[in-house]
């Protein structure tokens, strides 16, 4: 009996490789037997890296680089398996549990450190990136990681802009000359499921800057802001990132990824999920168990569970997932062909608790999911 | 397909006819040809008579007696379909729910209404009673219904005592001359699974007292007012109630259900399952669902769900529990012989809302457990 485990992390309370072994201790109090293969996923957000080098017998590195507000901060990435690819989810650099709630301005945070990363797995000879959007404390349209990677960016009087989101709207032309030439021979896919476009009503300032510590003000400037920086792309890039689904991403990353770096978008669940060979792994499987904090109408397009069933569909293996809460109904489930679902909690109790208690929890859910498994091919009679 | 849905009430939440109802909803989203049979159960208290009159198609009287402050209310009692036997539950005329909070003292509460619904029965032909003792407002040794049914307390001056746990201790003998003599041919069993004796630490008054309003002062006076009352019934009738396990039983009115009645006490489970013929029932069954509002160590003996599973057990039908909360391990299932527990709730939220849900929540729950007895079948495998 092969069970695959492939959840997503639960937000807040554990990492998609603790899903797994909770559940697959669950698993093991009622079979002993079972053959339990853990398959850690994400979604290109947060545990994309320790999702990707888990499956891949990878490593991580870690660099002092600087932070959103320019500290230093020790950040990691990752190296797959197979030698030659780095992995960067850019919250590592530039993410906003880097920067406390009061400090959040993204007028002046900056990208920078996730360049510095890049150069690092530059210098240690890896020349395919994925990069992990997500979760990002900028709205510097990447500035700041080109920045690091030698691309120099000026105001009409010729004086090199600072860093920071707010002074784009200085910006009068780049100089990329200087940008490190070892990113022609390298490959760049961005792990993404944001479609967001830079600029306007659902750009990415007035869409994520609010979470960022954006005032409606600010959003103004930072919306004209990384407009002016699409403008000058065009203008000495011909690259026209305007309209495209995605440049909003990571405050505006998504443009720089896609004009300067030549970034090839995927989903962030599809990428994962190739790069951990999924696919191969749940072939043969009788069951697949996934999972994410919260099962809702969200779950349905995109995310790592709509995902798993997707390719689990394809070789006809069923699927069932644990969830913190489940707010999705028996016809929703239909849709994605998830057979069953259930929520963690033993009981009515605080999310607070869950949250503490979820890996204790995980492991007794699951234990009844497969006691009710294994009785069910006791119970006659059940219709087909 | 056959599902005995076989569950306890949900206290606070919903009756075990609720249960069943919601459950039902459950299994025939998913199975809608299955051949549900609904069997609410309850432990001799609260819901006993729904229990036994849905089972056996029985009826319901209302009548007006007098509430445990002497107050009219209308209280009901059930009727069995065998057209013999009438089923009190000692909560509806003498309950705690009768007495506000601040109006609770058993010094002065009376049985006397539970008395006003023998009688009535009595006059209807019926003389085969069964009682449910459980959440009684009195401590009046059931000397309040003996009173309804003709027997008199005197104190040593020869005047009548009046109502009231308190005054028993005046008591300095009784005259049963004026009995009703229809209680002659009667037949009494007792549905209680509580075992306290009559007196002392364990004893009606220091454990039940409390709840009833008892400050420590009166658990004193309304201890030796038990004592009195049965040094007083044995030297009158020969009885000795003193020692007896479930004397205690409704602030002592199982010692006069005892001494006077001569009530026989059968596990609470145990009687309403045989009058439901819940065994007949569950015999061909593919599959037994029941449940209850809290799983933990309590219910590994004697409650609703141990009943059920020992005689599921006997005819090898698995058992599977819903309920509020599960605060049981496997091993302590394994036990049981119940195969899975599932809490109801869809993740983390208050026990309000959970009360509130109950009916949406259950049948909800219920599904995904149809869904997933549903797709065993088609796991590969299964280690049995």
């Amino acid at each position: 009996m092969k069970i695959v485990i492939a959840p997503d992390s639960f937000k807040g309370s554990m990492s998609a490789r603790n899903v797994c072994l909770a559940v697959k201790k669950g698993i093991l109090r009622v079979f002993p037997r079972a053959n339990v293969v853990e398959v850690p996923l994400a979604d290109g957000g947060e545990g994309t890296v320790e999702s990707m080098v888990y499956a891949s017998t990878g490593s991580i590195r870690e660099v002092e680089v600087k932070d959103p507000l320019g500290r230093s901060v020790i950040a990691a990435y990752g190296v797959l398996g197979d030698g030659k690819t780095a992995v960067i989810e850019i919250a590592q650099a530039s993410g906003l549990p880097l920067v406390a709630e009061a400090e959040r301005n993204p007028l002046i945070t900056t990208s920078y450190g996730t360049g510095q990363l890049i150069l690092h797995a530059l210098d240690q000879g890896y020349r395919k990136f994925i990069i992990g959007l997500g979760g990002s404390a900028t709205n510097d349209a990447g500035v700041g990681m080109l920045k690091a990677l030698g691309v120099k960016f000026y105001d009409q009087n010729g004086n090199e802009i600072s860093k920071g989101g707010g002074l784009l709207s200085e910006l009068a032309y780049f100089d990329d000359s200087g940008m490190d030439s070892r990113l022609n021979e390298s490959v760049f896919m961005v792990a993404s499921d944001v479609t967001n476009p830079l600029c306007g009503y659902n750009g990415a300032s007035a869409v994520f800057g609010p979470q960022k510590g954006a005032t409606s003000e600010m959003i103004k400037t930072l919306d004209q802001a990384l407009k002016r920086f699409a403008d000058i792309v065009y203008k000495q890039l011909g690259a026209d990132v305007r309209g495209l689904p995605g440049a909003g991403a990571a405050g505006g990353m998504g443009a720089a990824l896609m004009s300067f770096l030549n970034g090839r978008f995927i989903s962030g669940v599809e990428i994962i999920m190739e790069v951990v060979g999924l696919e191969e792994k749940l072939k043969d499987a009788d069951l697949v168990i996934t999972g994410e904090g919260r099962l809702d109408s969200q779950t349905l397009s995109g995310k790592v569970i709509s995902g798993v069933c997707k390719l689990a569909r394809k070789h006809r293996i069923p699927v069932i997932a644990l969830c913190g809460t489940t707010k999705i109904a028996g016809e929703q489930m239909d849709g994605l062909e998830l057979e069953a679902a259930f929520p963690l909690v033993p009981g009515p109790c605080r999310l607070t608790d869950a949250m503490e208690n979820g890996p204790i929890w995980a492991a007794d859910r699951t234990e009844q999911v497969m006691r009710l498994m294994k009785i069910s091919k006791r119970v006659r009679s059940i219709e087909a």
